[in-house]
């Protein structure tokens, strides 16, 4: 094992939101979280006790400033060691090595290179508080490069289009990114005024476009923060000239690539722009979205990370994003104070721990998902239902909502955490007695609550004592997708709500998500389809080359880029848009974990007409799944990871056993499997 | 009221705290402290509403990146302010004004100023948690200086000897103090070393001294981190002269002065040298020790506050230490992990409310008692009584005790903090039930588990069900001292032990405090005079110029400047050495506070032979306590507060009420009494 730079559990991630969080800004305003952000621990002590068998030499560097004890066990003097060379050589023997380091701007961490001792997650850590935990590493094994920031990479983009005219500069890099805008060759010296658009029209108008910087040109210079654009305009009007403008991507570089292709040309233009949506709002962490708000937020996050399990399946920025999202200990507002996302939160722990199951981690995070738990009791009103505070943000959706009151989706979301709680807290071995009692309690007082026999379906809420008229897709969709109706409820809710066309339809891309999840899971898989080329396809043929955050067939012209009262307010690469990954992955080729942390897969694939043939690859946590379907052949293979595919025996004929309608074909890792079918 | 610098609750305290706790050097070793270290917030947001009645324009600045948002209060638009330029200008109208302010360097604060809205305690701030606080602040009233560090004075200061001989020079400054060493008329360039010594020994022992330092000197310039010396040898041999070596004292003027003389010269000088000691510690913060440490710890720190409520009454210094001890709620740990000195802590806040009495900062101190009693829960082993676990430092003293097990001063200290939680709590209004019902128990247990009729005072611990055989005085000085044991039994307490010469006698000022306090609570005062000028006395007889961490007349020549198994290792001008100031003021002229913030005062002055006539000046909260005393004359007056001197009615004879053996003298502020007395 080699050596690498180690720190306190959690610091390098509160590091790292503190610095992604204050790079948005709204013109030249700018626009800090409206949620308590923690600080990394400054003040930290190492502890490493080992043995050496001979003499040893060895190498000690920190990020800070630092003290080192090093004192044979059998005989401890605790005295500092002085006039430090940077070496320490010591003779065969007992150690404990103590190293205490301070540091305010970047996070305290430490370095220790040895023959035999070496800092990794061995070391021990305490921020003073008398609790020794495992030291977080991170792959950082280059001595002269401590973590003091995240290491995006860089990449020179030329703009595929360029048009200059009275004194301003129109550059096209032909897709969104987030990227620098750099000089070269400049000539004279003054003020460039830079405008961003993710649209040309945007970026073309200086009184209202949401990004902008100025620069101070006269030498090759750089702007400070990376913005996300397509489009700049350039106002090279303040006397000074550069001979070249060009683009420098800030990006991370996914190590997995998943692969969708199929007859249907729209469909692959769908799963390519989600994919490239998914990868440009992957960073340091997992955001909203590049250009307006570029936050970290629990309830954009969690649809995020099955999106990636179905995608990248990048578990660095899953994990980091998880570890941003809550406060320290103990827990005194929800997650970015909205009461949902909080409970979101503890959702995507059980998701992690099907599909990643990283014991350390969960244990981790588990007494975070305790808190907020507690947290949430003070919510609880006389009813025994949630009810959210003035401070509180009851949000579900950017919809025509009124969440006042005890609103019906709140408490299924909150009744889904509940049960995943159960799940997680039962596999790490915790007292869940109290979680599944409050999960069988309000499991009952939801259906008394709100289910509307008349109506068949449940009702939006409940405020002051009096039940809403109106009918929301929302909580009916929540109902099917968490499990939580009954097969008859469900296929009710269906027609009732899901499949009126009456009924508001849903414009953002996020509730999208959850509704036709929901429909997946009553088997509607050519609806979801016939879905996703009419909503995103609609999105492609209004321009989109990324996804959006909203997208409502019913706005036209320039209306469509505007929200939240701004005329480019609209985020046009938003993360949510992404969804698609996650509806083919999981709906469609139907793959999921059988068992916790991906041990084993279950796959039910399913044909379209409205897709034909098709073949994909979709990365696990081992390996990865390989699917061909298509004509008579079924190609299957994982690389890694055994598991059961499923075919339905009421549509094809093929020489497997059945069982409950289905074949089983048992997939061993590494084997590859190409069956003939016959179609019913 | 003029504009100022404001910023959230605390946070500048936490600022400063971390600034001066990082200043300790070992030689060339850093040493942060070893407990936990809170930072402060860095993204808070400042609310203000307000009503204009006619236009005004506003200038606005924040120290960190911020954000404004100006809204009508009939019309909020929630827009953040664009291309501002320092100013509001506003017509007419009702207003709610938000600044968001983030900084990660120094705390985000604020500074507004218009003809009518100006930044003070008026305005709320949140640190985005929804709970919405007055804003702190502190007399910064300079637009161009926002709070970033601790406004220390500086001053020149000339050696009062020097010699130099062999590229070495040897200055002596007369007495010690915080200070920098600066070069100037600088000939060549090259390292300079400096030795520092709080004794001729200590800075002439360059392989020993606890305090060094290095300069790269080639112009004008002083070293980085003021230091405590009074002696400096510095090391030239590098090729570098300079043509004038000064000290640049950091300091803090205390605006308020107590004045002690009488007949006896020793007394005198021990005045002036604990005013001196007391003096040099009090700065950001009340140190403990100058010199090695300079820390604040909760034990030293209660003592501190007791002196300065009789000499200097600095209660800025005073809250800003209690505020920064704590770790933020809730408590995991002791304070400074020692368990007597979070009960110290609780005990001080009885204390504060006694002497000075705000109540917003009782109110903001209160929580965090709460917070480190429940956490003191987890210590209370199964017969009721505490142990400390092994992360924590069962402390008592500097002295030769076995502290495993139950140990019966810490219950002591532990029951007066109960003690003092409920008188505060009570005049809070604060629900008390608890602490009153767990003092009344724990007063009990103490009684039955450690007091010993045989040997007529409390056993030192029980340690695994064993009762310890030694007799040490720490318990017994605590039951007398807290008035824990009724007269009998304190009676026996100092035949058997207090001034019983066969027990181990106290050698820290820290003990003696509680020692001599209890003897004198016990009437004993001229032998608390004649212990003061044996002990203290002893110190300036060794050669003290300041006082001392621990003084042993058994220790001579270089042997009494060792501790911590260094040759230096002592503090010599300790905080904890000043104790006279409080012996005097608290016992021998016999001021109190009479009702809670020093409402009033209460005074039983004493004579002594040992001492003479005196004539002293005591600070109080509200203007200050005058006392001139021997001869047939006793000349009182009080300038702000009203209050009572009594008078021993055996040893007087005036024409005043008596009342249970005491002459009744009541004062009103601002008049003079001039007493003609008859002894009897």
């Amino acid at each position: 094992m080699n050596a690498e730079w180690i720190w306190y559990r959690n610091d390098y991630e509160l590091m790292l939101a503190n610095q992604c969080l204050t790079k948005r800004y709204e013109r030249d305003v700018f626009v800090p979280p409206f949620w308590r952000m923690d600080y990394f621990h400054t003040n930290v002590k190492f502890i490493k006790q080992f043995s050496l068998e001979k003499e040893e030499k060895i190498f000690i560097k920190a990020n800070g400033k630092f003290n080192i004890i090093i004192d044979k066990i059998e005989n401890p003097e605790n005295k500092y060691v002085r006039d430090f060379n940077g070496f320490l050589n010591l003779s065969e023997g007992n150690y404990k090595l103590t190293v205490s380091v301070y540091n305010e701007q970047t996070i305290p961490c430490l370095f220790v290179d040895g023959e035999t001792v070496k800092s990794n997650s061995d070391f021990t850590v305490t921020c003073n508080d008398f609790e020794y935990v495992k030291a977080d590493r991170g792959g950082f094994y280059d001595k002269d490069k401590p973590p003091v920031k995240f290491d995006f990479l860089l990449e020179n983009t030329e703009p595929v289009k360029k048009t200059y005219n009275d004194n301003e500069l129109h550059l096209d890099f032909g897709r969104e990114s987030v990227a620098f805008i750099a000089f070269s060759g400049v000539k004279g010296s003054g003020k460039a005024n830079i405008y961003y658009g993710e649209t040309e029209e945007e970026s073309r108008d200086k009184e209202n476009c949401e990004l902008i910087d100025t620069v101070d040109l006269s030498n090759d210079c750089m702007t400070a923060i990376a913005k996300a654009y397509r489009y700049v305009t350039i106002d090279f009007s303040g006397g000074v000239t550069a001979e070249k403008v060009f683009s420098v991507k800030e990006y991370v570089a996914q190590k997995r690539q998943p692969y969708f292709k199929c007859e249907n040309e729209k469909i692959n233009k769908i799963y390519e722009t989600s994919l490239y949506t998914l990868d440009i709002n992957t960073r340091d962490f997992l955001l909203d979205g590049v250009k307006r708000d570029r936050w970290i937020w629990g309830g954009d996050a969690t649809q995020s990370y099955l999106m990636h399990y179905y995608s990248f399946f990048d578990t660095g920025v899953i994990e980091r994003t998880m570890l941003a999202l809550p406060n320290r200990n103990p827990q005194k507002t929800f997650i970015n104070h909205i009461m949902d996302y909080s409970f979101y939160w503890i959702i995507s722990l059980y998701d992690y721990y099907m599909y990643v199951g990283d014991r350390d981690f969960l244990e981790r995070l588990y007494p975070i998902a305790e808190s907020i738990l507690e947290f949430t009791k003070t919510r609880i009103d006389k009813n025994g239902l949630l009810q959210g505070k003035p401070c509180d943000w009851v949000f579900i959706d950017w919809a025509n909502l009124d969440n006042r009151g005890e609103v019906c989706a709140e408490q299924m979301i909150f009744l889904k955490a509940l049960e995943s709680m159960t799940a997680v807290g039962k596999s790490l071995g915790k007292d869940i007695s109290e979680y599944k009692s409050e999960y069988e309690k309000l499991k009952v007082l939801i259906d008394e609550t709100f289910w509307d026999k008349d109506k068949k379906c449940y009702i939006h809420s409940v405020f002051s004592g009096k039940k809403s008229e109106v009918i929301k897709k929302h909580p009916n969709i929540f109902a099917v997708y968490y499990g939580l109706s009954d097969i008859e409820k469900s296929e009710q809710i269906k027609n009732s709500v899901l499949e009126n066309s009456q009924i508001e339809p849903n414009v953002t891309p996020y509730m999208r998500f959850y509704e036709l999840s929901a429909l997946a899971e009553l088997g509607e898989t050519d609806y979801v389809i016939k879905q996703i080329i009419s909503y995103w396809g609609g999105m492609l043929d209004s321009g989109a080359t990324t996804f959006w955050e909203l997208y409502d067939e019913k706005e036209k012209g320039s209306d469509k880029y505007a929200m939240y009262g701004r005329k480019y307010g609209k985020s046009l690469c938003h993360a949510w848009g992404a969804s698609p990954l996650f509806l083919l992955g999981r709906y469609f080729i139907g793959l999921k974990p059988a068992s916790e942390g991906y041990g084993t897969f279950e796959c039910k694939p399913c044909e379209s007409a409205l897709i034909g043939s098709y073949e994909a690859v979709i990365p696990m946590k081992n390996g990865e799944f390989r699917i061909s379907f298509g004509g008579n052949e079924l190609k299957l293979r994982s690389t890694e990871t055994d598991g059961i595919v499923k075919l339905d025996s009421r549509k094809y004929k093929i020489d497997f056993p059945i069982c409950e309608n289905y074949y089983i074909i048992e997939i061993m890792r590494g084997k590859d499997y190409a069956i003939k079918l016959e179609r019913k």
